[in-house]
């Protein structure tokens, strides 16, 4: 909780190729060097978008001065609007099947996509899945029947006022449109309304903007092993976050954990005979093409990366862990116990995750580190996403079961 | 979620035999028969306590003016102090065997018990026990050595401002000292005084009262089952709570639960062969005397409840379930996949709780529903057990375990 403060207060805004990202880089330099980790930056090119003002929507009625402002934020990697803004009728759509219904009605129009993630999931990550694709491929889809904006439902499983916003992802094929997510509130109220009356303007006035591809460091800190430092167990966060609030648990709470891993392990006065490296990625929001990029590096030459844990669900109560392929769960399983003890539920076989999911190419066993997720899109992408959702213990049991897997797989391997 | 707020808005102070506690049973008796159910009461004979005004605990220095209010409330079942108030020096013990070693200094002093709950216990529960002795009975321990009155850190896992109370048990044996709960910052405030200077007094006063027993309703709802109605499973809550705050964990949240289990099953059109029936106790809090009043009841006689259930861990994210006996245990293992798809990660042997514990003497097989408890004793027995501390989907999914339980039970028996 204490490294989690730290970064917050020096950098609570992140996003990639940023000013905020660069401090929260040398924030978290700092913090490794505290350690006694022997630190180094890895160059990474990550898309650079700037949000710019709040996002103004405005629904209008018929009535004159009949006017209604809704809560909204431009999507990640969104156009801007006309500078003016624009106005025109909207159309809601809860499925692609409602939107192709809508044929020519679309032409000019704003889609309003209004698909709640289904409660009915245990999985709550499913339920997002599900109801994502209409924030990512929304707006290329609206675009197609020549919609010229969308406005996407919040995800999240709560009613409430804050945007949770995300990347939308333009498919070259089609014009790129504006994009915001509006808050669930709204989603209802504009829901609403068109139930009503379905004669409804939106006003609409975003002036975000995509700049060029920017450079931005990935973080590492490496503790060298006393035996075999040529064998690398990672630990992986992303220090990028979405910039409507401070990305306490996303996915702040994973950098702060690998980091408090390591703390844990420092006091204890335990000595890895494997090396055990921390890396923080610079572009999980937009598509962690940062991943990519550290997989690929020429300096992964030569390097043996055993095995690589990510913790990108949130600072939550720990639930399970996921151990890698069949072969490595077959070989780890007899750690269980262990990790039942810090109060892991369940060992699967199976994890890695956005940005070690490249590793897995090379050889590296890929796992992840599974906290309950009841609660995340709560917070996620959002202004809510902020300490005091965070709870001490939970983020605190959470690095100590990364701990206790990181140090045994730096002991005896795989 | 709705069934809680309603219960906490109509009755948000529920001390057995209090007006509020009336208050309470009148509104669940509404809820269920709005639920369809079959109501009665049955009665039961409590203890009566009455808290009175704020407590005043202030630490007198030596030099003059030197006094700094704590943040102290009177155990449940305390007496009070004289109605001036009393003064003594204060003497810090961490333990009964440092409490043994004041020997001598003991007569005429406050204790003051300050043992922390053990952070590196996984179970909070277990550590919620073991300090838990010091306020059950602390004052007796500390009136066996002539003390004049004992404060208690409470039991928390965090820093906080909000006294935790909770019951004091006296011995017949040594005389009745008032004691009070000290909130944990309240506790380290005054643990750094006496390490800074040895020579602090204490200024006490609070009004509480012990009034002769009182009756208080034990509510019941009824759903009747279709073949078999005479075969009862019996789902359990107890109703009264702490009066410092609003007790929605501790246990409106079980209380509420078990309604709310039926609302499911009624929602979905199901017929219980067997008869449910929801049973909320008016005394968990002094001792549970209500559960063996109505394990005890002439009304039993003739009676077959084949199971019960207990909810009394707040309502967390839903973790396991103790199945009861191990012979029972081995016939309802089956229904774990059911339980599982609910989020359910365990089955065990086990179960019951203290209200329904006494059914156990008559057959019954008792069981208990376990939500997570990390951050149970955040708010337990304190003014932070507000309604804005229970996350509407995690009651939402204990309440929908408990149903499935319920419902398997009444079709299936045991």
């Amino acid at each position: 909780m204490a490294i989690l403060t730290r970064i917050l207060e020096l950098a609570p805004r992140r996003l990639p190729g940023s000013p905020g990202y660069e401090e929260a880089a040398r924030a978290c330099l700092e913090e490794m060097r505290r350690l006694g980790l022997r630190t180094w930056t890895e160059p990474a090119v990550v898309p650079h978008w700037v949000r710019g003002g709040p996002a103004e929507a405005v629904m209008i009625g018929p009535m004159s001065g009949d006017r209604r402002p809704l809560e909204a934020a431009a999507l990640g990697l969104s156009e801007p609007t006309p500078p003016e803004g624009l106005e025109a009728p909207v159309l809601e759509a809860r499925s692609f099947e409602e939107l192709s219904a809508l044929g020519e009605r679309a032409r000019g129009a704003i889609i309003f996509f209004n698909h709640p993630m289904d409660r009915t999931k245990m999985e709550t990550f499913s339920a997002y899945g599900e109801a994502a694709i209409f924030r990512t491929r929304g707006a290329s889809e609206a675009a197609r029947l020549g919609a010229v904006a969308v406005l996407v439902r919040s995800l999240t499983l709560r009613l409430d006022n804050a945007p949770h916003t995300g990347m939308v992802a333009y498919d070259p094929a089609h014009p790129r449109i504006p994009a915001a997510a509006v808050s669930t509130a709204s989603a209802e109220a504009l829901s609403a309304r068109l139930k009503a009356g379905p004669v409804l303007r939106l006003r609409l006035r975003w002036d975000c903007r995509n700049e060029p591809p920017s450079k931005a460091p990935i973080v590492v800190g490496q503790w060298d092993g006393t035996e075999r430092p040529g064998e690398i167990i990672l630990m992986a966060g992303h220090l990028d976050s979405w910039d409507l609030g401070p990305g306490a648990h996303d996915d702040g709470a994973g950098c702060a954990q690998a980091m408090e891993a390591i703390r844990i392990l420092k006091v204890l006065d335990l000595k890895p005979r494997r090396s055990l490296r921390v890396v923080l990625y610079p572009d999980e929001e937009y598509g962690a093409s940062a991943g990519r990029a550290y997989a690929a590096s020429t300096a992964r030459k030569g390097e043996t990366i055993l095995a690589a844990m990510e913790s990108d669900r949130g600072g939550f109560l720990p639930i399970g862990f996921g151990l890698g392929s069949a072969e490595s769960f077959a070989k780890l399983k007899v750690w269980e116990p262990l990790l039942r003890a810090c109060g892991i539920e369940w060992v699967r076989p199976g994890g890695g995750g956005s940005d070690i999911g490249p590793l897995a190419e090379r050889g590296t066993v890929t796992m992840s580190y599974i906290p309950d997720s009841q609660r995340y899109f709560d917070v996620h992408h959002s202004a809510l996403d902020v300490l005091a959702s965070v709870h001490p213990r939970e983020i605190e049991l959470g690095a100590i079961v990364q701990a206790v897997m990181a140090y045994v797989l730096a002991q005896e391997g795989i």
